[in-house]
């Protein structure tokens, strides 16, 4: 039985495969994991860096459904869209392309750990079609938005948010 | 300037990425071919082994779309579903997951090249999660599939049947 736990999250590169891993342990069941990453006013509420401003263009969070959102940052904006392969109890697949790359495509696919006490681990994975791209978002300075976006989570699931 | 030409389906593995990469020559313009992957009652003229029948359950081809279609042969039924992506002048970006397989997702990217006369090379890149995912697409007899298909699909083109 493992101890080890994940209260910040751990951002790993796959040694063989083009692919991003990222673990994060959240107070919260996975019904409202799930419920932060498909409801897209909870989702805008805490996805990203902190200080950037998310405005939801489309969102259809059912599997075949598709989304759309923007960012905005110092005047700038940023946006991004996909589709839902899957939304179901036990895990999220989409697709995701940010638009300043139109070429790329990554498929994520994430998935929600119950540990039993009152406690859910999220397992993401985000698969791409080169080892270039992959280490590309690595060094994009992504864990920012990733460590910001999850401790908005952490405080709206503190505050009572998701119920 | 290369001279190779793929009269028949090349199907290949990468060797450092879980892909599978399919090249293969149409009489055909980049139009018709996406024509032929994005029109239902087309595609289901073509796609798959001989022999099979293929009923479309629901099929939406634009950016966020999403398709599903049953196979059958001998009396049993074979469901695949997924999410347009991107469908573009340009190439189609699809997810696929054979129901049988559930847990398997595979991201598809087809480009249409341009032979300029009169002739289309189509690249189909498949890209799953695992080596095992993608060794056991190969060893499934896809090839079947992909050949007997193309060739209904030559026939198709022949016909006149996509202007």
């Amino acid at each position: 039985m493992s101890t080890t736990t994940y209260p910040e999250a751990v951002i790993e590169a796959d040694k063989e495969l083009p692919i991003i891993r990222i673990t994060r342990d959240f107070q919260a069941t996975p019904a409202q994991l799930i419920t932060a990453h498909t409801d897209p006013e909870l989702y805008a509420r805490w996805v990203g860096p902190d200080g950037i401003s998310v405005e939801i263009d489309y969102w259809d969070a059912r599997t075949g459904g598709s989304w759309r959102f923007l960012n905005t940052h110092h005047g700038q904006d940023f946006a991004f869209h996909g589709s839902f392969h899957e939304v179901s109890d036990t895990r999220i697949v989409q697709t995701f392309t940010w638009e300043a790359m139109p070429e790329g495509v990554s498929l994520e696919t994430l998935t929600f750990e119950d540990l039993g006490d009152g406690r859910t681990r999220l397992h993401a994975q985000s698969l791409v079609d080169s080892f270039e791209a992959r280490d590309g978002w690595l060094a994009s300075g992504m864990e920012v938005g990733v460590n910001d976006g999850y401790a908005k989570l952490d405080a709206l699931l503190a505050d009572g948010g998701l119920r």
